[in-house]
């Protein structure tokens, strides 16, 4: 049986959506703090600006590991990621608030990150959500 | 031929590295910081935090991307990706400050993202350098 993969990395690519949308910098980042929380995640930060003169990049820091967003509005293209750890995770979840939010078409790739250590090492880890000092 | 991706996303795997240099927060900051400079990348933010017991998250926020890190120091490993934009943008150079400064052994994978949606809309986009408003 293979080993549970330390991580969860989700690639989503989204294209044909709103150009208006993909550079509304505020909108942007509330929907990417709405699938956090969807997917039962702790937001601890969020980073985002907006590009001249179109363009928007943001991070989502989460207890359980981020939440990013490029967007190109002149191709109607945005790559996003949600990397967690731990089951409690609803990654579907986030995903179907960021297809309802922006429209368009999505593609999804799941990598799983991390696979195969644990059986170099032999315990097992879990998910660790206790953020300690964080800087910024 | 192949258009070029709109976006360049290395995925690193770093297995086999040392748990301390894994679980000292400030010490992988300032890591992530380098290579995101040696990458010649302008950094606008960096958010890092220590997890109880142990383990570091960290978001270097770049004007043409990002870079995180994602370490289980229990298992001597690390998921670090690598999303950039541009052509100027050295990614050998900044796994290779990565690989210097953690040990171990590293995996690559990169995908090209957003590719072949040029293709759709026609018109070339460069890489948007010049960072607008920002939240935080």
């Amino acid at each position: 049986m293979r080993e549970p993969a330390l991580g969860r990395h989700l690639i989503v690519e989204v294209f044909e959506a709103d150009s208006h949308l993909l550079n509304d910098v505020q909108g942007l980042e509330q929907l990417l703090l709405d699938a956090a929380r969807a997917a039962n995640a702790t937001v601890v930060k969020s980073v985002f600006h907006r590009f001249s003169p179109y363009g928007v990049s943001g991070v989502v820091v989460i207890a359980e590991s981020h939440l990013t967003i490029h967007t190109w509005p002149e191709y109607g293209y945005a790559a996003i990621d949600i990397f967690t750890c731990g089951p409690k995770m609803d990654l579907d979840a986030a995903v179907e608030v960021i297809r309802q939010g922006l429209g368009g078409r999505l593609l999804q790739i799941e990598i799983n990150r991390g696979q195969g250590v644990r059986r170099l090492r032999g315990d097992r880890a879990d998910c660790k959500y206790a953020v300690g000092a964080t800087t910024s």
